[in-house]
Formats: structure tokens, sequence, C-alpha cells
């Protein structure tokens, strides 16, 4: 018997939230029918220890599912940090900038600007590419690239949540890509062999906050000075396995369900499915409503995992309303990023088509009203 | 009605864990409770967003808890950071050294030698005490300690795990004093208002790894320069109330769990007095085995979180006898660090006395049978 199982039905909302963000329901369920009692070590996976046998077994699992679902080659590392995205822009230069070649930086908005805001602190860089003139309503295109001819690296978001952009091809470069994946890693096929490191925080596609996956190319490990603080080091969490010290275990046991449940969901040539069907319902919902509502993305930069769009041409209090509206309809998250406004809709791995088919109901709904 | 309630009964081990470590159980089945709809919003923790209403208010009470557990005063700022102790190492003198002033350092053992080995990449530093060629059996003495008379600030760690050994009064300090406070924070009552700045890992006494407690003196965070990296500087965490970046949400709220189940078990002079009688029972069994079981520390200097053994005149094959019974009497994690061997027992604020009993009972056993 269960001393303490729920006596109500559970509630679930829609989770449009852009991270942390909605987990899958046999994620959750897994996690609490475990949480006492680790499979039958008389512990929850909190209270085992780093070095005990079960949470390595927890810790390679994580790892391996990670490198089946992401193909990922023998000659990268996977390292489970934390700190987040803002911890590795300043991880990435320390470990991987190298003295007097520049990095070249593809600007594309609020991410890669906190980027660059690091790297003003000493590390040489060049503005390669930027579309702020253009208000960031779409990524650049490889002949706007002005590449430095001996950069120690090129850095780009591939998707960046605030602006509801997203790369749909890899940007070219002769310098190794370094790549901020934080909301899209592992919601569609990539060629890993094209990056030479990919950070992302795993609450967006893989697990909770807590934990960020870090996928290096060896060799590029080795170039960061042996005199750099030890746990920001990439090659420390290489050799040790991201155990040099305390891993946060429940956010990297998490990650090893939601890895485990993507690849049930046919890994990511199924998943890009799913998630290509929730984007173009979206887009589709948004470009046939007469201009009620408005994305301001170029077709060709759209994010297939954050929908940003105004409505009646911006009205505040309208979409103030709108939000308003769709909470009380248990629809979560739908307000746009405080810097910029609007809407805001994330449609991450664990969303589900019919998230979005309630979404799509109410805004027709909300249209027909008081459109 | 349930979706997924465990169908057997919960086993539940006697937990001796050096860290991550037992959790209390009344906690554990509060976060399962919630774990699929977080009070009404139909979402876990780990799901909402950390700008929500709901999450801010998770944040905040965790802060409140541990400020009122503590008493920390209205001059010191909480930060609950990622990276455990390994980051500090780093973090404190970035944020804290200055130019010219020397680090002093209280050396008591593995982790203080961790921090030093972080110091020696450049920062100024003076051992101002160490027992190493004691064996670390002890800790230093006010008497002993060789302060510089400009230091930036003296550096010691409250409690060390692998050796056994507990500072008992607070070291004299004219510098402000910096603690590694990770294995015996919110343990026992102390008075905060005689540190700079004290940072412990949540995963001993306070709850789940992956978040770091860090009390500092607001003045003391002015030191850093501001062109050290954004996420690294305490300020930037103390103003943004540690949501400058995502932070690990369900670290945070379990933390909060635990803090208020620590309130109700009458705070930290409630907890010192079950920590204080849970290690006397421990000690007396040890020190009236006629020397079977013998702790190698000094009385004065002796640990009430880790208890550290040796059996039969440290006979590893015995050694790993008794680790091997007792796990299979279900008492886990005996074994002492792998690099000092023994035994360690870890008596952290959620290791109940029942648990102590039963340890006891059979190492009376063990020496019975065996010695």
């Amino acid at each position: 018997m269960s001393t303490s199982a729920p006596a109500r039905p559970t509630k679930r909302a829609h989770n449009f939230n852009a991270g942390p963000a909605a987990l899958p329901l046999p994620v959750l369920e897994r996690i609490r029918e475990e949480l006492l009692d680790y499979r039958g070590t008389g512990m929850s996976v909190m209270e085992l220890s780093h070095r005990s046998p079960e949470f390595e077994a927890i810790n390679n699992a994580a790892e391996l599912n990670l490198r089946r679902l992401l193909a990922i080659p023998e000659d990268y590392a996977v390292i489970f940090a934390q700190g987040g995205g803002s911890l590795q822009f300043s991880m990435v230069p320390m470990n991987l900038a190298l003295a007097g070649k520049p990095v070249d930086v593809l600007h594309t908005g609020a991410w890669t600007a906190k980027a660059v805001g690091e790297l003003k602190k000493g590390v040489l860089h060049n503005i390669a590419a930027s579309t702020e003139d253009e208000k960031f309503v779409r990524v650049p295109r490889n002949d706007e690239i002005k590449h430095s001819p001996d950069a120690s690296y090129t850095y780009f978001c591939t998707n960046n949540t605030i602006e509801g952009t997203q790369y749909h091809t890899m940007p070219a470069s002769a310098a190794p890509l370094v790549a901020d994946m934080s909301s899209d890693i592992a919601s569609r096929p990539l060629d890993i062999s094209k990056f030479g490191l990919i950070f992302a925080g795993a609450q967006k596609n893989l697990g909770p906050s807590g934990v960020t996956v870090v996928i290096v190319r060896k060799d590029l490990a080795e170039r960061a000075d042996k005199n750099l603080p030890t746990v920001l080091q990439y090659r420390t969490h290489i050799k040790e396995k991201s155990l040099y010290n305390t891993p946060p275990t429940m956010a990297v046991y998490i990650l090893g369900l939601v890895t485990e449940w993507l690849a049930g969901q046919g890994g990511l040539t199924g998943i890009v499915k799913r998630n290509e069907a929730k984007a173009k319902l979206l887009y589709d919902t948004v470009d046939e409503s007469n201009g009620y509502y408005r994305c301001p993305v170029e077709k060709s930069s759209r994010s297939a995992m954050n929908v940003v769009f105004r409505i009646a041409g911006g009205d505040e209090a309208v979409e103030k309303e709108f939000a308003k509206g769709a909470a009380a309809a248990n629809l979560v998250g739908t307000p746009g990023h405080r810097s910029v406004g609007g809407m805001r809709i994330s449609l991450y791995n664990a969303v589900g088509q019919d998230s979005v088919e309630a979404l799509v109901a109410y805004m027709r709904e909300f249209q027909r009203t008081r459109g």
C-alpha cells in the first residue's frame, strides 16, 4: 500500500513554459514511483552516494542514452555540468579561445548578446554577422557571415527563445562551430560532427533545470590552460566522467529517464515529426487569422520550439486578456518574454499535440469573440 | 485515485552515506504527493517557470526558512548557487581576495587541500595552521594559528568529512572568517555574525545535491572585480535573488521542505540535541569496545557528523566483512572514504536515532561473533 497516494484526480496543465518546461507524464510517474525506494535500494535517488554502483549506473545510462539519441561520435565527450548556459558563456572562451585568434560570433538576439557580454571582459572577438538591424526577425545567411581568417571558433545560438528564430541549416564555418543549443537540443536530428562544442541546459527538451549538457570534441578540450579553476576545465569532467565533484544526481537521473522516453518516441527522427506537426498547426493558425495573430519572424527562420506572435497589432491590453483567459482554460505560459512582450508558445519535446490543439481552439474562439 | 501508487510496502534503508545522504521521510512523501501537480497548478515544481509567482514563492520561502533557522542577520545575503563546494574553492578567492593581502588557511585535511590547490593557481596565501603532521587527528587550537597581519580572510572547514574532525569552537580571526560548512551547516546553532562567508552544498544536511548555499556579508561581496564572469560574482546573485539565471528549481524546493522540517524539529537547538545523542551513542560504542573499534580522532575534535573508526587494528579484510554484513542488514554507507579506508558513519540531520541504534546493535553483534 502506498503511504501517501494523492486522494484527488491529478490535474495536468497544458504547459507552454519557455523553460523550465513540460516533462513527459510517464517520466514524472516513474519518478514518483521510485521516489522513496529506488529499485530496492531503500533510498531515493537523491539519497544515493554519487560514488555508489547504483548512481554510477544512472550516470552511465544517462550518457549512453544521450549518445545514442544524438548519435554522438566517439571522439566527443559528454559532460553533465552545473551552472547553466550562463556559466558556459564564460567557460567556453576560458577553455577554447586561443591567444590572438578571435572568437567569431553570429549575433541573433538576447542570448548571443549575453555571451558577447562575457567575451567583452577581455576575450578577442568579432561580430561576424548580426541581424540586429532587422530586429532579429531572422538568422543570418551564410553569405552574410564575415569570418575571421584565424578564428578560435564560431559561436552561435541554434534557437533563439525570445525572438522565435531557429537555424534550419547550420552555418558554414572553417573554425570549430560552438553552439548554444539550450532550447532545441534533441528536438531534431543533427550531424554532431559538424560541431566543436554544444552546450544546453536540460530544462527545455531533456529534463529539469540544474544540469547542463556539454558535448565537446575531445581534442578541443585540451586547448585549456591547466591553471584555470579545476572545476571550470572541461578536461576535468571528461577525465572524471562528470563525477569530479558531487553531481546534481536527481537531475541526471531524470535526464536519463527523459532520454529513454525520447528513444521510445522513435528517437530524433520520431520526435522531429511530432515537433514539426505541432509547430505547423500553430503557425498555420497564426497565418490564417487574417492578421489578427501575427508572427514577426521570417518564414525561413521560424522556430519549431518557440512560436512568437502579437495579437491585434500588438495591443497589450488584448494580449494580457489572451494570457489571462488562456491560464483560466488551463493553457499555461503563453506570455512572451518580459523584454519583448507579445505571446510566446514553447513547443518542446514533452508538449503534446493535444496541448497545441487545445491552444489553437482557444485562439480561434478568442479571435471569434474579441477579434 | 492515484494512477501509479507503489503496490509493495516501501523499503527504507538506514542510510549513513556521506553525501548525498539521507533525506527526511516526510519530505520525500511530500515531494511524491506534489510531484505531478504542485498545489493545483497542474505542473510539477520542475515544470514551473522560474519567473512564475509560484516558483518565486518557493524561492523566497526557502531563503526565509534558512534565514530563520540559522538566524542570519539582515546584513548577510543568502544565495542559492550551483557548482558545489568545488566551484566555491575558486569563487571565494575570485570575489574576496584583495591584492597583496594573503588568504590565511587553516589546513585540516582533504577538503582544505582542495581549496589550497585552487589558491596555488595565483592567489597569495599562507598556511596559518595545519595539523597534517599529526595526520589531521584534530583541528588546530587558536594559539597555534599564525595569522597574517593583513589577511584578506581566514579560510577553514568547520567539519572534515574524511578525517572525522569538527571545530567545536570557531577559530579566532581578525580577518573575516570564511567557512566551508558543507558537512555541518544547520546541524547546530552558530553565531553567523562571526563569519564573513559560509558556503555549503545542500546534499548533507539541507537537501539534495545540485544547490549550494552561500551566506555572505553583503559588504564583502562588493570586493569583487566587476570584470569577473557575471555568474561567478556573488553580487550578481544577491542583486537578482538567485534568479539571475535558471536556478536548480527542484533542489531549491526540496531545500525549502527540509528547512521547514528542521523548524518542526525544534530548529537548530532541537536538532543539535538529536545529533549529539546520535554521536554519543556511536562514540560510546566505539570507546567501550576494548579497542576492537578505534576512533583515531582526538576527543576534543571529534565530529558529530562523521564518525570514523577502524576495526581490529585496521584489518582491511575484517572491515570489508563489516561493511558487507552491514549492507545485508540494511545499514548502508559504512565504508570510509576511498582515500583513507576504515569505516565512516555519517549522522546528518535526517539520520534517525533508530538508525544509530540498529547500527550499534550490529556492531556489538559483529564484535561478539568475529572479535
